[in-house]
Parts: C-alpha cells; sequence; structure tokens
C-alpha cells in the first residue's frame, strides 16, 4: 500500500465547512485507498505566530478537530515531536542554494507585504523539504498553493542524492485533485474568514444557527416561488443533502408555504446530522483529550522512529556518525 | 566558577604549530580560571565539505589532536550529538530578520567567491547563536573573525527574550585575548596552511624533521656569526624554549662551529620534547581510540541533557509543547 502524507498548518481560528470540504474530505479519501498520514506543522507557525498561549490553543482546538473527524487509520503526528526534522533542514540547507530559496513563492509573498521578514519564513521550504522527504514516503497531495514546496523538496532530495553519488532521498510524487470544489460562503462568496462569510463546524448549536440564520438571501415573499439554483443557501444544503432530499427541498422552494428561514433550518439539521458523530467527539475531547494524547503520542512515536531512522543513515552518508 | 565555550572547526588538514599557539594554548590557560567547554561545530562542516569519507577522517584526526592536547577537566562535544541544537536554531530564526542575515560577514565573503552559495552558509550565524546560547555558558571567547558572531548571538537572544516578553537567554560576555601571537612559518611569513609553510604537530618524526629542515634561513657559513632575531628558526625555538635555553642558544648562533642545521636540529628536539606527552598519546589513539569515545561519550551527554533541559522550557514558552 502506497504511503501518503500530507500536513496541515495549526491556523488561527478553528475549522469551517470550506476548509472541511476543500482539506479533510479529500484526505478522508485518500485514507480508504493510501497508507494515510497527516502532520501538524507547528513550527511553521512560528513564522507567524509569536505568542505562547495563543499557539497552544490553537493547536490544542486543531487537533481535537482533526482527530474528531479523521477516521482511526489515519495516522497524525506533531513536527515539532520529530527530534531530528531541524537537523535533517540543516543538512539539506548545504546542498540547497541560496538562489533558490530567492524563488520561493513564499518569500517573495512576505517580502511584498513587509520589508523585513523574519529568517523563518525564508528558510521555510528547506523545513517543509525535510517533512517532505524524511519518511520515505511515496505521495503528496499538492493544492495549488504547495505546488512549489513539494518541487522544492524533489529539487532538493535530488541535488543530496547527485552531490553524494547516493539513490538516498525517495522523490515523492504529487498527487494532484482535479475535483477543487469551491464551497460558498453566507454570502454567495468563497467561503473564507477573510470575508467573514464562513461556518465554523464545530461553534455550539446555538451560534451555528444565528450564522445559518444569517445567510443572505433573496427578498421574495414567503408565497412566492423562490430560485434553489440561485440561492446561498440551496448551494449549502447540496453539500450535505442526499440527492433524493435535494430533489425534495428544491420541490419545496416552488411552494407557497415555504420560505428562506424553511431552508435555513433544514441546513441547520442537516449540518448537525452530517457532523454529528465529529461533534459530540470533539465536544468529549474538550472534557477529556485522553484519547487524543494517546493517539498523537503512537503517531509521534511512529514518525520519529521513522525519521530517527533516515537520519542516522543520512549521517553517516555525510560522515558525521560512524 | 564561571562556565566558557569555545568551537573549532573540524579543519581540513591537521593542526599545526600556528593553531596550537593560536587557539589552544589558549584554551589551556583558560581552563585553569574557567569551567571549559570546547564543541566541535561538525554541522557547520557541511557548509563546504560534501564528501562523507574525508569528513569523517578530518574530525576523527581533529578529535584526536584535541584530545590528546587538553586537559581532562575541559568538556569535549560534538555538535551533532545535540538532538535539538538544530531545532533550536529553527526558533531562533523566527525572531531572525533576514536582513540582519544579509549582513554577516560570512555570507559576503562567500558570495565575494562564489556567485552561488548554499543555504547552510547563509544560515550559518543562526546556528552559530544556538550553539553559543543552548548551555547558559556565561564567556565566549572571540578572535577578530569572530566578534560577529557572538554580537548576532546577543542580538537574536535579546530579540527572543522582548518578542516573548521573558528573560530566557542568557547573553555571553566576549572574552577578547589581547595577546594575539603571530606564530612564523618556515618561510617567515605568519604559519598558515594557505602558504604551506607549517609545521604539523603530529607528524611522524622523519617527516617532521624533513619539514624542519626546510626551514628558510640566511646563507652564511658555517664559520660566519649569525643573527638569531633575523632567523626563522630562532623564531621557533623561542616558543618552546625556556629563557635560559634561549639565551644559551642565542650565544651559540654566534660562535664559529654552529650552523643553521645546528640550529634546527635543536628546534626539532625542543618541539618534540614540548609535545612528547601529547604525541603519544596521539599515537596511542590512533591504534585504541577507547579513551576517546569515553570521554567525548560524557562530553556529549552533558552538553545534550543541558541543550535539552533548555529547549525544553523553551517550547513551552513559544506554545508548542505544554
Amino acid at each position: 500500500m502506497k504511503k501518503i502524507l500530507t500536513g496541515i498548518k495549526p491556523t488561527g481560528s478553528g475549522m469551517h465547512i470550506g476548509n472541511y470540504f476543500g482539506a479533510v474530505l479529500p484526505l478522508i479519501e485518500l485514507s480508504k485507498k493510501y497508507d494515510t498520514t497527516l502532520f501538524i506543522p507547528d513550527y511553521h507557525s512560528l513564522t507567524s505566530v509569536h505568542d505562547g498561549d495563543i499557539l497552544t490553543q490553537n493547536k490544542a482546538r486543531m487537533l481535537r478537530e482533526y482527530i474528531s473527524l479523521l477516521p482511526k487509520n489515519v495516522r497524525i503526528f506533531e513536527q515539532s515531536k520529530i527530534d531530528h526534522i531541524n537537523n535533517m533542514a540543516w543538512v539539506l540547507s548545504s546542498v540547497t542554494p541560496y538562489s533558490l530559496m530567492l524563488r520561493a513563492h513564499s518569500f517573495k509573498d512576505a517580502q511584498n507585504k513587509n520589508s523585513d521578514i523574519n529568517m523563518a519564513i525564508f528558510n521555510y521550504p528547506i523545513l517543509m523539504a525535510a517533512d517532505i522527504i524524511s519518511y520515505d514516503f511515496d505521495i503528496v497531495p499538492v493544492g495549488k498553493d504547495q505546488k512549489q514546496h513539494l518541487e522544492f523538496a524533489r529539487d532538493i532530495a535530488g541535488n543530496f542524492n547527485r552531490t553524494y553519488g547516493v539513490d538516498f532521498f525517495k522523490l515523492p510524487e504529487p498527487h494532484i485533485d482535479e475535483t477543487v470544489m469551491t464551497i460558498p460562503g453566507t454570502d454567495g462568496r468563497k467561503m473564507s474568514k477573510s470575508y467573514n462569510n464562513h461556518i465554523w463546524i464545530f461553534d455550539d448549536e446555538k451560534t451555528l444557527k444565528k450564522k445559518i440564520m444569517s445567510i443572505v438571501t433573496g427578498s421574495e415573499w414567503l408565497d412566492d416561488p423562490k430560485d434553489p439554483e440561485n440561492c446561498n443557501v440551496f448551494a449549502l444544503i447540496k453539500l450535505f443533502a442526499s440527492e433524493e432530499k435535494q430533489t425534495e427541498i428544491a420541490q419545496k422552494y416552488r411552494e407557497w408555504w415555504y420560505g428562506y428561514g424553511h431552508a435555513k433550518l433544514e441546513l441547520l439539521d442537516l449540518i448537525l446530522q452530517y457532523f454529528s458523530e465529529a461533534r459530540a467527539k470533539y465536544q468529549a475531547l474538550e472534557k477529556d483529550d485522553n484519547e487524543l494524547q494517546h493517539r498523537l503520542e503512537k503517531g509521534n512515536h511512529e514518525a520519529n522512529e521513522m525519521a530517527t531512522q533516515k537520519y542516522t543513515q543520512l549521517m553517516h552518508i555525510v560522515g558525521l556518525w560512524k
């Protein structure tokens, strides 16, 4: 069974429906075909977050979210629990041209926004390369944003192999998901925190209801027929309802007694139903995170073993350990 | 007792008399006053050496040399045996401005020589900062070349303390050795491998003799009086001979029966005598390096414990471990 690795950075503020359909659901699908590992690149968070309490909270919430959603056969580990990951990055840096790093999108973007960036931002692609090639994974899913990361990782791995005349680092293949869905937000634009049109998955029911009730709709009267295909509520319903259910609701949109308020309540029900198991688990983990810690420890241990073995071999190749 | 740390990079090719008087003897003197640690920054070697066999040999010889020369109370450890040293450097990189690194002498020098340098050269001062501040040392001896390294380490440590509002990293003080000796080589210029005018300390006797016999001298006849103060041989004799011995030899320089050949043989004797214990130990270690391994393991263990403790605290401050 081929091994696939994906990383999701601890974000600033929880998981919304757009994140779920954009990143989590595809990962769940992949886990049916591959030996799947998710790693939390928490070292990368230091490129932007310099408040210990905030980072601790963000990371804990993120772990609860993912562990509530991902099937048990997905291995989860924390980057910061891999002893040699930055040692690996150091060795790789010695075969990484400075000129390559100047071409990194992440560096250019950051420099455009801020005249003085920190060195973690500049070095980020090298650590990312170490993340990608330290465990002999076969496949890395890449969205448009991460395409260059994988290219850099393959370049750097290739440089190492050539410099030392070895076939040591496996060059992982990209997995490109062609069916990229755009999830509409409460105002019809793409769901995004920056538009504040997002719906959190793990909000309490009251907050969730309030958010759904705020979805922007047409201004037809209750007894006017409405067009489901031009409705933000229905666009979201389609994500959660079965085909039959969708047809049923679409028909109601033409009934004199059915309004947008009704549709919103149906959407709320659908969301609560869809995520009922995950939401229950999330709440349980908030009270007692033993299961989470146990699963993490297992993942951390397995990943650390793999990386340590790879690193030990590496150190013999470069001549620092004997 | 104040703690002092110094690092000496595994050089390309053994220790000569200039290295000894320039770096090793001062370290031996410091070890009489301070709790003294020498670390071997072997990760740094990867900035330039990309041949595993050569690096292994260089490092092994260097360790034999230092362990043959340094008193037992000097702790020796290998940078590459410190689990978290590059993890530490990663965290520090997040509070290190990119603009600071562009000012590093090591980067500028390398760029002047080579249009495309590797990222280990560029990142070197950050790893060096981690080396300097991960163990709570009080003092770091700095020669002219390393002055900026300590300044950078202090800057970066200060940045961290300010960013997180903590007094976590100790800012080590420089120890500047005012009595910098210039050791003459076999041609009278400063002893340096690049001039090929150096005398190895641990060469076998025959090779050592040949090198000493090649010292450039005046062309006076045997029975001409010679001026010791204008003689490359005597300049070296002064390093090894007692005051009385120096006076005695200086007088012989005026005798009709004393030639440069005699002086060279006296120098050879003085060198062999001065290093007799160290040379014997070096040869023993070539046959059996048990003692060396034992001393290293002890040093590595102690240093790794210190760094791991510091790193664990650090990870709690930045919020990645709880």
